[in-house]
């Protein structure tokens, strides 16, 4: 290995398209569509992420980043006065350069396990909100935003979703669960959510296309009635309507025609169980517990720099004077070799 | 006493106004003047604001009230991708309904010690802000907004609002001191600040009018040069432009020409010192170590049951199954013999 | 008269409060009430208001500006793509700095005449909206805001905004009247809409009290229910809370218990009717035909440069070489005998 | 020809991206970069678009869209308080469904003259502005924005441009040049701008790529060090820092490496000039002058109905009961075949 070719697993976005998504904008490159998603491509993908998640009643629009799709659907769904609740972890909330706050809504982070939060979280705050006489002087909280995985790679069980879904009905909040990784979630060994009732315990919730093998795209599917009313304005007011919109509907239907999202979905989650194994077995400890294609280990600050001769990482957090937390990722363009190489490099560091 | 004539000691804005503004107001009420802030007495108010804080090279604005003084100020002052730093207890980060995020940014709250922040925080905050890689992805730390004295009745000696300005004259920061209730800050036997240091240690400060015994009304003090160019026309825009301007020279006037607004922070701040003692003479245990007008202490839930018979107070929080943390305020306003009587009440609790 | 006394007739507000509005003032002084508008005379001054329009059902807020009170009803009204129709006159277009697009939302403003648009011209701005095959890809027309009286001063009768309503109400937009000046609009002698019937044919209209005797002070009185939910929330958002609510509860009560505001708005429109009628005497051009307090001409500017000596008025534009037109207010305040001394000024122009 | 088999006239955005463009993403798909235009293409594709417009001091970004480009740019530049001056039929002004003002900042539209505007009018504008004493309730005009060409296919000349650029400046105007079609522009016979002075009289402005044959992507071009800070910052806000950012720099570094852009600016050119000439000969009226690849002509309605059974085309308004103006646009992807049928067909209409 030489080390101006470094192996790159510090994120998950590192390449280009998967094959069969590419080789389908090769052939449709220069047939003639209506613009703005109005095209048949984008129409099959819609059907065919209804039939999918069990969504028939839903509407289904494609935008290009995930920031552009969370702050899209939250500006949409609030009002001047209202907030959302998510994990202080939460990625509008800690990586989007306050795009929520740029439209007007305080994020409200609470305490989080592993990037989780609880229904029991959301319960209490909601109900100390209107408990407070002097309520009116406080943002009103009216969305949950949760993320499937979370941004730690941790997933909600069913169990967890339907308690969070459920207490948001009571207290008439909406959920928005950003899929930015779905896939990963969906494919993971640990998850005992099916795609259909997964969409079932949600208002509104993105697919996400640019960690799973797309050029770019975000799927928006909002199930809510109240969330669907003249969506595409402000899509179009945000940025977020891209004019040859049939290029993520022709993405979309690549994933979901012939379950090409699940195939890369479990590529990437079962090299992510090869690397987590492995670095258990070298007695790294975990910083997280995640299931998915994101893997946060502490190492010594002494293997790390042997490590990034060769291969790239991100940094999380130091530890303490001689350990850091970091991230590996794999992804639906990771090589398996690439995989063994790094386990090797490891298992080889005295 | 007859329960339905209860003594208010929940805030300090129950009453109109000081009978010097009142008397004021009554007399120039029919002379006519230019609008907007734009006449003689709106003129004379800010030469005394001047001569007093030592702030010759300052700018001197009115506005009506607190939320819109504070979202004025941050509004004119920061880019769209920079972020307010204040404690977690701030008044911007917990009672003005997001008014600082509808203007677009983020409030990052610090955790506090009794409402205060110190520079080592802010420090830490911004080297950590900068040292992230990824530190485009979130918000820009620009402003640091604290209150003097704080939410909790707090202050800040000169030793540790020195460092805070030091700190944020070293990493760029524009500190922004909300004085709502300033007066009984600078009145307090156990504050060490002169006014006129006190300006000298800000880039922009308000002096609180409404709850020191004008109608209504704060002044923003600009020292900062950045800072000064086209205020108004965002005052404007904001709704904070009055058009009888002169309503708040006239009040400003009086409470600078003859030190009324010492006299009457003295007011408040002994009495409130006197209803102190009483109250840890009777055992209670301070929730904060106020020196200022407003005391927070824990009582016995069946204390307050009686009390709140014959007297007002401000709920806080729950402390345990049979005590709760409350506010008492005294201000201008408040008689001595209320006070006393509140202090015979509380004695003769058994 | 001496230059240095001008009487000035530029403007409404150039006075303090009518004498029957600090006598209560002064009186209620130094009662101690509830904070935010949850007092007694806040309520006493939402039933006046209420019998007064005929709108039992309508829920009623105190603001303190003009501003405020329209980027608030207007906030609170929108989601972020719908967009503002007004005429081109329109003081949120020309005059708020742009309140309202800082609140996220497009002002559109159409061709006037003399202040007033038509519901003919709403009705075809929304149906060409509709039409457009890329509506999606423009603002939404959602509210209109008209303003009794209009910025020029002229009014709109019963037939006019009984259409207006009627169109609003076709095509689901909701229909907002700035009464800034509403007192001088329903005395005037020209006005053929009763104060109910006025009520019943908008969705939410606001009653000024700045311009018609009170320190400061706009009424909002939402009649659509719709538009009810959650206001006060974004009057605390945007600093539109007057801690000392009572101050506003105090002046409209005054205002609506012995029909003092229509006996400001007479006097001040009998005045303008003398005023006026000198004018056209006089030879002036009436550069509006107004029949309320606010009198446009058109004047040479060689008897604009007497006039200026001795009274102020508002500049409004050029005209040609030699003219100008120019605005002179009358209000509750001004005396008779000052307009009768700017008669007998402009009578002896050569 | 079948009529379900329409040949697309409409927009010049109806096919994917030109086959040189698609050549090096297919090539480039599998090689690991950074992310968010920290890579290699991006920073090769920097410097060509340097080299190009001879602009060796500018920051260049990459953006997926136009809407966001230029909402991006505008967020950057301004203050709450500012505005921007561009033609009533300015893009941002008529079909970006308010996005400018969802920003918080007023769109001023000047009156056109086939969708441009002159200095004069931005001096005479500017100057009216501080000459109203009022004007600190008005939004302060801050920046211009002009499209080149516009968005009726005109293009400004070197004279116009320069003198805009210089008022600008007198007046401290930043200028923002809107370069959606940038290369039709630069490419049309009319133009005397060649690409370094086009730079050099502007602030910022932006290469169209989406419509000049990439799959998407706006290059921006920032010239004065005002708008370059924390431009990126505003990026990730707004949604428009695309993960996989190769792929812009991929797509302008085809662009600009073997001269591509121009090339295919050509070619449309060339083709919608056989077409205006054909239109012409034809003797239908032009409805704009437009020496770019967007044809503005006005047609027989009788004509239209035919027309539209084999092409598609754009509807811009009604011009009376039998005619109508539409447009026609050629593009990088228009087959010089479709275009001699489009003429045929013209040509044969009895």
């Amino acid at each position: 290995m030489k080390p101006e070719m470094k192996i790159r697993f510090n994120n998950d976005y590192s390449e280009g398209a998967h094959s069969e998504i590419m080789a389908r904008l090769n052939e449709t490159n220069m047939i003639q569509t209506a613009g703005y998603g109005e095209d048949p491509f984008c129409d099959s993908a819609r059907d065919a992420i209804k039939r999918q998640f069990g969504c028939q009643q839903a509407d289904v629009h494609f935008l290009v980043g995930g920031t552009q799709a969370n702050l899209t659907v939250i500006a949409a769904a609030l009002r001047p006065h209202q907030a959302v609740i998510c994990a202080e972890t939460g990625h509008i909330n800690v990586h989007e350069t306050g795009a929520i706050e740029a439209c007007g809504h305080k994020v409200i982070g609470l305490p989080h396990n592993e990037g989780t939060i609880t229904a029991e979280q959301i319960d209490a705050y909601v109900k100390a909100h209107y408990n407070d006489e002097t309520h009116e002087h406080i943002t009103q909280p009216k969305l949950v935003y949760i993320s499937q995985p979370t941004e730690l790679g941790t997933i909600y069980s069913k169990d967890a979703l339907t308690a969070i879904y459920q207490i948001c009905q009571k207290h008439g909040l909406y959920l928005f669960i950003d899929g930015a990784r779905l896939g990963y979630g969906l494919s993971s060994a640990d998850n005992d959510l099916d795609d259909k009732t997964f969409s079932a315990l949600s208002d509104v919730f993105t697919i996400g296309g640019t960690k799973m093998g797309a050029l770019f795209g975000e799927a928006v599917v909002i199930n809510h009635p109240a969330l669907k009313q003249d969506f595409r304005y402000i899509m179009k007011q945000k940025g977020a309507m891209l004019a040859k919109g049939r290029l993520l509907g022709i993405q979309f239907l690549s994933f979901f025609e012939k379950d090409l999202y699940r195939r890369l979905g479990n590529h990437a989650d079962e090299l992510a169980m090869h690397l987590k194994t492995a670095m258990l077995a070298k007695g790294y400890t975990p910083y997280v517990n995640s299931p998915t294609n994101q893997q946060f280990f502490i190492l010594p600050d002494a293997d790390l720099l042997e490590i990034e001769k060769y291969f790239t990482y991100a940094y999380i957090e130091r530890i303490d004077a001689t350990h850091s937390a970091v991230r590996f990722c794999t992804s639906w363009a990771t090589r398996p070799e690439d995989v063994k190489t790094l386990i090797k490099f490891i298992d080889a560091l005295h």
